[in-house]
């Protein structure tokens, strides 16, 4: 039921004047943001709104995608060479190999700027709940345990694994919780925390695919932690622990979200965005 | 005079606790902050806030710091091996050099970052002056038209010079300006538009030390350019032509810098950028 209503508002914070983005780096910002993600993120965010009943659409919409731009910046540069060094996203060829690297570079940094505009430009009839998004979106993605922290965690020797997983997704998916929140009136720290544990959540299930998946499935390669020595869930907890772990994660999000009827979408996203992402542990375990 | 200030103000602005920040980040981000370079652009902002009396410093420093940090990002990103391949910054090893690319791209990721939040950071006081700051500061650095668009512009075929120059450097140039004149409540527009007078001359330097200085003094490798087959002041208008735009632009700063003496410290800081850049110039054309 989000799903247009996230493409509309994606397509409007990236349009512009023909003269004024160059062809190359318009086209390139594209692909990196319909390269056909789940949108998780953003429907968190409206999710959550939703319980608020919504009153001020437009600066939720203004959330919902500012958090899958940074999502989809840090996806792209996370392919770069010096990263990942991922050909493929998704089934698709990651910007880097589809352009060049640094195409790539400057479609990370302005989608990481148009995530920040989208906010700044929607806020102008409240701005001081502009302001206390634009405070929570910077410190789930910057240097002081936001994404690009946890990024910078994959680089030093033997870093806290929640930590890292704090940083590198629980972070954004607290984001994504909170702004919606912040939209709707309702307790930020609460949402944070929902969003939180289910970021831990997809962060296990996440390293769970990267050992366990078929890469063709996937639509990227596989075996990535281990073949850049990574921390990894699944390294540490072992592949029961890591299941048990991802469960414990799901089970708390849904004992934070309210059971009256205008939580329904949020229970129905979580209890998706799960199952969609257990079927190669289950197959792993049972095989 | 507006040194020490800026200083402090950058200090704070990338400051966290250890935990937080993973040290070879932390590391990286200081050496791009503080490798030496003119400032030229936080105290532009500051200069223009002087002339309305400067009624809320903290405002004013956080939009000086930001430009900055806009700024030091870009040199990052800049210097990598995909884009001018730069070992050499300010006479000391580039980021990528130092540390690794990885590290560079992440700096440069979190220097954004950290440019809209210390705005956001600041403006609790005056929300609705701090979304001003943030619309006009996203908007000279993103891919409309942005410093982002000016780099994307350097792989396009055949770039429009002044809108590539305008995006490139201008721009930054014009927000320093137009953010220090919203701080001040003075009129924007203008002072944007001195600052990209300011900035148009700054570039038509830049393009002639690119070519006519010698590295060791300058501590970047020059005629790059030449060798990148860039666009260039130079190259499209000759030696004199470009002396000449040079000035036109330093005028027309001047032009539309008030008389009164809160105006003397930007009158002073366009003299000083100016003649700071002439030398190669002049030494050229007599030689």
């Amino acid at each position: 039921m989000f799903d247009e209503r996230i493409s509309q508002a994606l397509a409007a914070s990236l349009a512009g004047a023909e003269a004024t983005i160059p062809p190359r780096l318009r086209a390139a910002m594209a692909s990196a943001v319909w390269g056909g993600g789940g949108r998780l993120r953003p429907k968190l965010c409206l999710a959550v709104a939703a319980i608020g009943g919504d009153p001020h659409p437009a600066l939720t919409d203004a959330a919902a995608v500012a958090v899958e731009l940074i999502h989809c910046a840090s996806l792209v540069h996370d392919d770069l060479p010096c990263f990942d060094d991922a050909d493929w996203r998704r089934g698709q060829p990651s910007i880097h190999r589809a352009y060049d690297e640094a195409t790539a570079v400057l479609v990370g940094d302005a989608l990481i700027i148009a995530a920040f505009e989208v906010i700044a430009e929607a806020a102008s009839v409240d701005p001081a709940r502009g302001l206390r998004m634009l405070r929570a979106l910077s410190r789930a993605s910057g240097h002081r345990g936001g994404l690009v922290a946890g990024q910078a965690w994959e680089s030093e020797p033997a870093p806290d694994l929640a930590r890292y997983h704090q940083a590198k997704t629980g972070g954004l998916f607290a984001a994504a919780a909170a702004l919606g929140a912040i939209s709707a009136d309702l307790d930020e720290a609460h949402y944070a925390a929902l969003g939180a544990e289910l970021g831990a959540a997809y962060q296990i299930a996440d390293d769970l695919s990267d050992a366990l998946a078929d890469p063709d499935a996937l639509g990227k390669p596989v075996g990535q932690d281990a073949a850049l020595d990574r921390p990894s869930a699944l390294r540490q907890l072992g592949l029961e622990g890591a299941k048990a772990a991802l469960c414990a994660r799901r089970d708390a999000a849904m004992a934070l979200t309210p059971s009256d009827p205008t939580a329904r979408p949020l229970r129905a996203l979580i209890e998706r965005a799960i199952s969609r992402l257990l079927p190669p542990v289950e197959l792993a375990i049972a095989g």
